[in-house]
């Protein structure tokens, strides 16, 4: 937006976002009901193993969208520096992620879910990533497809 | 999440938000298509007489959505920080904007999309807003409800 910006190449482009999955932290979680109307709320996430991991409430909108269709959106980072994912994803009882895994969340997030009944994990599988910061960026910013990095 | 964080009361997240409002900048967009699959992008925006202004093309499915079901929700700031707007838009060809309206908003964003005929205004128009920083927050949050501020 000010001062000179560097368009990155797809290889660095790479990079800067499995540092930023690697890194955890929030993500704005999109969603949509049946009836066509979007969710939006920022959730904290761990990628462990290739997916992204979230938690929350069991009644709330998110947690019934995914449920009911399987779809959700995850927006990282600025809107000037953005990691965007498409994809699948599944609720999924406390008890029914791994332990290790679930350790791991709590590890990088500094959370520990399990003891709350009301929650559930979300996990979704980035199939599509798209990756910019400024107009430069934006022609080339398909980076994963059919959940295979282009590069 | 770090250091002390003091809880707001409603009429500060409201000052805060109307503020964030005022000076602009870039939205996290989230809609839905009538098959329940969601859409996220980052767009530029400008509060004008209540109501949030954004560009888009009109071809993607951000613009696409809006026309078929007339809602979106606007998240604005961090994830720690977040304005969290809901109600309905509907698309304007950019003729249809007012010319003061338009005008402002190329003031306030930098860039008058009025040359590209590819592109629509988005018109949104908050009817629930949500503010909220850390989870001290998050009880408390809705601070306009049925387009009025409750404060």
């Amino acid at each position: 937006m000010v001062g000179v910006t560097l368009t990155r190449d797809a290889e660095q482009r790479k990079a800067d976002a499995v540092q930023k999955l690697a890194e955890g932290g929030d993500a704005w979680v999109a969603t949509a009901s049946a009836s066509g109307e979007p969710c939006l709320v920022p959730l904290s996430f761990a990628f462990l193993d290739g997916r992204v991991v979230l938690v929350t409430a069991r009644n709330n909108r998110t947690a019934r969208n995914i449920a009911e269709n399987g779809q959700a959106r995850l927006g990282l980072g600025s809107t000037r520096d953005v990691v965007l994912l498409e994809g699948p994803a599944e609720i999924l009882t406390l008890g029914q992620l791994g332990e290790d895994q679930a350790a791991r969340y709590t590890a990088q997030t500094g959370w520990d879910p399990r003891p709350d009944e009301s929650l559930v994990w979300i996990v979704f599988s980035p199939l599509r990533v798209h990756i910019w910061r400024e107009v430069d960026e934006l022609e080339d910013r398909t980076i994963m497809q059919d959940g295979r990095w282009l590069v």
